[in-house]
């Protein structure tokens, strides 16, 4: 059974990518930092390792010997990675770490990329081969940088390089502090909900999905950059009106009462044909479904703030 | 007096960098790994450090706290350097050490780019500003890469930098597997020197005279990307007769007995209007007397060889 390690883990996305790795067959050494996740799935291998500590991840690698990686973790942090120097850490580390998965014999690399790495603005779908690579943060450049260096020298190694680039990803297990999960917060504490016009298109995709889509582009022999997204450009006034209406809380909401943010871009939506026609990936449920699910899954979690509602 | 640290610093550019940092009233220290150099100049002061031991780095940051930084040390072992993993090493070294610069205050940073981060060919000379980013090489990418990320961090941690572009630089202290040593080499052995036509266009420069601009790059406030180059379009042919001529050689010459290499591009060869507008730096010298210079030189330090002469 081939041995894959998955960096992050214990993360949003990293959580939900153990199970569909399994189900393609592949042993899974699940990496974590600080303490063990509770909940953790049956038949993986988790091993604690600061990916910062040099040392501990090459005994990690010589002791693992995975023929694959899954590399998902990053700073994170909502807000602040956008700018963080904690980026360059980043870079640092995995450029490190996979000299290490080089030599214990890597063949199957795959890297969580950003939609941040493109040049964003006007109302073209981003996509892998046309879309200029221009970020606008920090976090982006790191992005693409390290992007820039796996792509020359991958290949040079003989390891297969696989980059998927992530957009909206939402679900359960994800930070209060991102955009749904406050929405959904702040409507159950029974307040209002003021909102620019919601006009801007954005690329939503449920955090199982996501999962399940890098699964399959880590078990497929597909390589370069691969745009992980729904390919829908969605409202975000459409998002939240569907939230507010499974909530049972669309009185609350008030759009065009706050200010358009002068530097949004009117849509961030991917391309989605590398990932359809190459990788034969396409989302198990709709972005209705899928939002009905993570405001269950909110009130069954939280069940102590219902009590807003009637406020 | 402002302190800077010189990486590479016992190299073939860094040997030469040191005074003339001194003349223009920096405070030098000077890194290097292994042994001493044997000819350290005066009131340098030299600390053994090792750049990829993180820890090593950090301390000595802390020890000196330099408001300056001139980072020349990289891979460069002629030919293995274009594609040896040891650039990624590079990267994540250059990284780490850029986070300690910055901690103990770094002001002023300056780090050495090559002409491989352009996108080669055409008869067009490589501008900072119009000519594209599209390395050919793994050493290329990862130069323009590691810019890519100081591009975007430095102005946000309040970091002066600018990013030294290095084309073909010559002189004494270099490599003697690099073309003009290798020609000086074959020549002054009394070997036959068979060549193809030498019609390719290089950017000649000779060492003492990018180190000399390299300083005034780093006591400049100039940003971004700066070419550091004599902006002439020397045919290589030209480099090998006046070569000949110095030493009384030119009977051993041979051109067009060897086929031209398929992959080399016609010219390579700097725009300079940053350096010599902005930075205000011109060479001491023509590249005749310099090519003059690096004979005499050579003959001085290999007087046995001159036996050849009367093969």
């Amino acid at each position: 059974m081939k041995k894959v390690v998955v960096t992050g883990a214990s993360g949003f996305l990293g959580h939900h990518v153990l199970a569909p790795l399994q189900r393609r067959g592949f042993a899974v050494h699940a990496l974590y930092k600080g303490t063990a996740p509770g909940d953790r799935a049956t038949d993986v291998h988790w091993h604690q390792c600061d990916l910062f500590d040099d040392h501990a991840v090459r005994v990690m690698f010589e002791s693992i010997r995975p023929t694959g990686l899954l590399h998902l973790a990053w700073e994170t942090k909502p807000g602040a990675y956008w700018a963080a120097s904690s980026n360059l850490d980043w870079v640092a580390a995995t450029l490190r770490m996979l000299q290490h998965f080089r030599r214990v014999g890597g063949a199957r690399l795959v890297i969580a990329g950003s939609s941040a790495e493109y040049q964003w603005g006007g109302d073209q779908l981003l996509d892998e081969i046309q879309t200029p690579l221009l970020p606008a943060s920090l976090y982006g450049h790191c992005k693409n940088a390290l992007r820039e260096i796996v792509q020359a020298w991958a290949p040079a190694v003989q390891i297969s390089w696989a980059w998927g680039r992530i957009f909206n990803i939402f679900g359960s297990g994800e930070n209060s502090a991102r955009l749904i999960p406050k929405i959904v917060r702040t409507l159950e504490a029974g307040e209002q909900l003021p909102f620019d016009s919601g006009a801007c298109r954005r690329d939503f995709l449920h955090v199982a999905d996501a999962a399940d889509a890098f699964a399959d582009l880590f078990a497929s022999s597909v390589t370069g950059a691969v745009n992980v997204a729904s390919g829908e450009a969605t409202p975000v006034k459409s998002v939240v009106s569907t939230i507010a209406h499974c909530l049972d809380r669309t009185d609350q909401v008030q759009f065009d009462t706050l200010p358009a943010v002068p530097e949004e871009h009117a849509q961030i939506v991917a391309a989605v044909r590398r990932l359809r026609e190459e990788v034969c990936w396409r989302p198990a449920a709709s972005l209705e479904v899928r939002l009905r699910e993570t405001c269950a899954a909110w009130r069954k979690a939280h069940p102590i703030t219902r009590a807003g509602h009637a406020s």
